[in-house]
């Protein structure tokens, strides 16, 4: 059977609709659970206000820069306005406004379900833990499937109606962009909340974690719905139109044009958002399951769908079998990284219990034995990753032997597009778990008994577990998207050469002394920029726990919870969101400066080089801090639940040290440095034919 | 005028027989320094005896090492022996196991002369600074010159004997096998002690630095002399034996066997020590100096010395000037690296600063600051190797364009001697440390008086500041080398291609997937080695521990300091070296083993990307692990010098735990790192064959 392109456009807007309407079903259905405590209400609004507030003010700046960038766009690419066609600039610059805007609105649904979803589950935690589950992990979903489906109706759209792989890296650029400020803002606003509130609140007072008197407890709450939210919705959504954008732009260069390439990526991705749908839709907590299992059983049948709907599709539809392996391969290897992150972060494993126990020579035996076990963690994605891309390149450059190359990175960019084709999945569980962590603050805030404190506890813990292992899959599949955006520069590089009609690249050769210089400075770049956003969390922090300290020596009575006192959770709020403001812009800017900077002084093999260091620095950094983080924050809870002397405990104290480092590690820098990749990545293949024009060394 | 090759060799072999002679004049001059307190000699003599216990036992399961692996080569290397010439097999084999053995004889001669110059310092210091400091430094003389003596004479004799760059590759991967497990073993001896010593008395105790009460402070003083002089005598013995042979085995490349090119390698590797040699027999320090003073303004003196010899040296034989530029180059950089360093590491600058301010925040902000600024910190030097490469490499490439990649190499070769060249001082500026270090130690536990401790204080604080600008150099040093290994090794892969009759290389093509999978593995290893040591000292430093507290327990009248009662020393000794011993093999194995099995499964292009991803991975961590480790041991410094509350205070506790996490960072993982590094440049290019006639992939 022969399957036409416009099948695909109405298959992939189909699905997307499809995935709309199942989050607005969710979105309905939680808001319909009930909710009466009054105490709860006034608190969830304070959050609610806290967390829109935060975004409002992050949207004007970032308005500003999307304009500023939109302008430049305008007059200088995909050429300077002067050279080539106005009409391309026009449409770059629309399509990187509209992925910027698209992805504003992923990050500003996540807000608006999230804090309602968690105060719905903190009640229903009165009750059963079913019922609480689902209603957590719906309140994800409704993100999930909103993020996924906008992604590919966004990417289907503006494909369908330019046809023109500029068009879809612009739209990519936008939205890569917007997250990578989102990300970095959130992080630094969440982490800074979450440490000060710790630092003081459990580590000098010793009241319990969300006690309605510390000033900060709010601004915590608020965290986790702009960083873990907002901004972890943002950076998916970067990373799913980034796969899919650099296969599209790979199989127009194999077409020569919109072609059946073309048809197969949008295929895989609208299938796998299918699975997906399915996938949250068939979620439910078993009566004796636990709710880590229920996430994890959600994630395998999603997986099975999708194998077998894509192997039903090849079949159907005479769909090269190597590309559908390549796909495989993506799929199972983020599989295999997902199964190690989880041993080196799971609380049954070896080594958080190595780092519980040498919490009781001291925090620095924390720190020292969660770095090394953070350094080992990077060895099995890592070789997933290159094993991924080998076998995928050489499966798929077997196609046509003529076009080797051209094919083999299409397969690397088709094996990112099936490592991420679950991501719809993956997305509802991340966010599963910013909102059953606020869910536990509210039924602490609201007093709601001790077993709804323990329910929400539970699917807490499952959310921390299962996020260690999103993450290690989410950077694993940004790594892969990478690799395949490094193809799409080239061959960027050589649409442009022709035009030019200069001569066009084959490779980047390290022994080139231009390409090294930009692999040496491209390394150091993730290095740096982890290094701005975690010294803005310290400084930032530093500020709030001032506040802290101020508002418990000058409000009389908070300390010791007289009735009716409350502290002043405006001002921590206040503090967080003007100081990740300030600290979120100079970080990203100077990745991309640097960027251009590289560009214009070596040229397209200096960029080569750059994006490769970039990459290999990057994936090193991220996943060495994604999951030392976790693996500190399992540690604690791992003592906090009796073991070495539980909590308040000398081990205790020391394991507490060891997640405050790991707190703006996993959080804030090491999530981050995925979308400070796809950026440079992005910016390079789209600014190709300046590189190429104007170079000193180039 | 022109020079001949005999000349370069007399002039070579000339100035290492004046090295040894000067070293041997400071030696006596050491020995004549007068000592007379009985409680040092005895303490001293403790050390003297467990230094050499640790050697002897090291050496033997080396011995073994060695043994086997120069059998290994006697048969495989450079080809199989049934295969090739049973005369290569046996000159490589043999010059393997003479490297091996120089820089064993390299890490004794420092104990020796280490374990002398402590107590003689440590006496000096009781009449006056002066005399103590010359004491120290010449002591580090000693083996400054005596290590860069045997590097120069051992490579011109092999090179002179053989012609044959395998065999001077073979005489440098002895050197670097041996180092790499010195500087391992000896890395984890020297911070077991440590860690354990200040963990249990100063921290827990609250006891002095020292006192010779804490069971562990023999195994400490021990620890310096194996770990910071052994160890660091065979690690940089080895980085400058690589530097030279990299540039001969490509100045072979260049000229088709032994002509001018080799003649300047050896030239300009000759006046790098005579430039030494002059430094150290100059160094004084001034009625009015500092001992930072002193050092730096001896380091700049060898800069220059250096700087007008080999400008001289090049118009009177009419040199090429762009060679002299490449190793100008070089040399500048490498000042300004260590510049950069010391910005980063210095308790008069910002960041060290701002650590010991944050630590008054818990010793959670000491480590995320500090890790912040680590990060930072590899900026300046990874942009300053680019740049040097990019520069040398530009440089010579002009020399004959149809040779323009292997003149380039051959730059870039040439600016790592260059770096290199006043190694013999910085060898001295480094040995000088732990001298002055155990002469501290000495003092105190000699109850010297306070002014002696006044003394040897400001000595060891000059050392601490001048090892950190000295490492960051050293890993410069050794990553440009390491580039240069990179150059030779494609040289190797083409002389082996010319002979099995297969095609050659023209360089490393970062698509090709083999070269990415090779470069993403070889990213991993540096982290995973690290990991490795530290998880080694951990475990190690958590068994002494024990035996601290079980000593203080069960010996009366230990803690309150009764006359006559000894801690058992020996026991923590003995704990240290059979933990070290054990934890030494395992990761420099598993850097041995991962590049062997990457060679045949990927072949020669696989790894190329290996070493390139190890080399930027590698580098990355290093500078990170050396630099963040040298600001929180002078933050804590600081700290106690009376700043944020100063001894005792919460600020200085938090400092203790950066310090204690920064020791291994600094002085087991951080530099072992280079070692490893070069470890396997040195395999690839001796494998080269074998990785090109067999593999999976390749």
């Amino acid at each position: 059977m022969q399957l036409e392109l416009t099948h695909v456009y109405v298959l992939s807007i189909a699905v997307a609709v499809l995935a709309f309407g199942v989050a607005a079903y969710f979105y309905t259905w939680v808001k319909a659970r009930p909710s009466s405590n009054k105490e709860i209400e006034t608190i969830s609004e304070y959050i609610r206000q806290g967390a829109n507030a935060f975004l409002r003010r992050e949207y004007v700046i970032l308005a500003r820069f999307v304009l500023i960038v939109g302008i430049l766009i305008l007059v200088f690419l995909p050429k300077p306005i002067w050279q080539g066609e106005v009409v391309d600039n026009i449409v770059m610059g629309v399509t990187y406004v509209v992925g910027a805007i698209v992805s504003a609105l992923a990050g500003k649904i996540g807000i608006m379900i999230a804090t309602i979803a968690n105060k719905k589950a903190a009640e229903a935690a009165v009750t059963d833990i079913k019922s609480s589950f689902l209603t957590g992990f719906r309140g994800g979903a409704v993100m999930g499937m909103a993020v996924v489906g906008a992604s590919l109706l966004g990417v289907t759209v503006v494909f369908m109606l330019t046809k023109s792989s500029a068009a879809v890296l612009g739209f990519s650029f936008g939205a890569s962009s917007l997250a990578l400020f989102a990300k970095a803002g959130g992080g630094i606003f969440t982490k800074t909340a979450d440490i000060s509130a710790d630092l003081v609140g459990k580590v000098e007072l010793g009241i319990p974690e969300d006690d309605p008197r510390n000033p900060a407890v709010i601004a915590d709450n608020v965290g986790d719905n702009v960083g873990d939210v907002a901004g972890m919705g943002a950076d998916l959504f970067d990373s799913h139109v980034a796969s899919l954008s650099a296969a599209l732009a790979m199989a127009i260069g194999i077409d020569n044009g919109v072609g059946r390439h073309s048809l197969l990526v949008l295929c895989f991705g609208a299938l796998g958002l299918l699975a997906s749908t399915i996938g949250v839709l068939m979620a439910r907590m078993g009566t004796n399951g636990n709710p880590t299992g229920a996430l994890n059983k959600s994630t395998y049948i999603t997986t099975g769908i999708f194998a077998v709907l894509t192997t039903a599709v090849t079949f159907l539809f005479d769909f090269e079998i190597r590309i559908w392996g390549a796909v495989m391969i993506g799929l199972l290897v983020g599989v295999v990284i997902g199964i190690a992150s989880d041993y080196f972060t799971n609380d049954n494993k070896k080594p958080v219990q190595n780092v519980a126990k040498a919490s009781e020579s001291g925090p620095a035996f924390t720190i020292l034995s969660g770095t090394s076990y953070g350094f080992l963690s990077v060895l099995p994605p890592l070789v997933g990753i290159a094993i991924s891309a080998l076998i995928s390149y050489n499966l798929c450059a077997a196609i046509d032997a003529a076009n080797s190359v051209q094919y083999g990175m299409f397969g690397i960019a088709m094996a990112a597009v099936g490592m991420l084709s679950i991501v719809g999945m993956i997305i509802s569980n991340d966010a599963y778990g910013p909102i059953v962590d606020n869910a536990r603050g509210l039924v602490e805030m609201g007093d709601l008994g001790e077993k709804a404190l323990e329910i929400t506890d539970e699917l807490d813990s499952a959310g921390n577990t299962v996020k260690a292992v999103t993450k290690g899959f989410a950077i694993s599949a940004a790594g892969l998207t990478i690799i395949a955006l490094l193809g799409a520069f080239m061959s960027e590089v050589n649409t442009a050469a022709a035009e030019l009609g200069v001569a066009g690249i084959t490779g980047f050769d390290i022994l080139n002394p231009v390409v090294f210089f930009g692999m040496i400075v491209g390394a150091a770049i993730p290095a740096v920029f982890s290094a701005m956003l975690m010294l803005g969390v310290d400084r930032n922090a530093q500020r709030m726990v001032a506040e802290i300290h101020r508002q418990f020596k000058e409000i009389p009575g908070l300390l010791e919870g007289r009735k009716g006192v409350r502290p002043e959770y405006e001002k921590c709020i206040d503090i967080a969101t003007v100081g990740a403001l300030k600290e979120l812009i100079p970080a990203g800017l100077m990745a991309i400066v640097a960027t251009v900077v590289v560009g214009f002084v070596g040229g397209v093999q200096a960029i080569g080089g750059f994006l490769t260091g970039n990459i290999v620095s990057g994936l090193l950094i991220a996943l060495f801090m994604s999951n030392s983080g976790g693996l500190w924050d399992n540690a604690k809870k791992y003592i906090e639940a009796g073991n070495h002397g539980g909590k308040g405990s000398d081990a205790h104290k020391a394991a507490v040290v060891g997640d405050t480092v790991g707190d703006p590690y996993k959080d804030t820098a090491g999530p981050s440095i995925n979308t400070q990749v796809t950026v440079v990545s992005l910016i390079s293949s789209l600014m190709a034919t300046l590189f190429l024009a104007f170079s000193l060394f180039g």
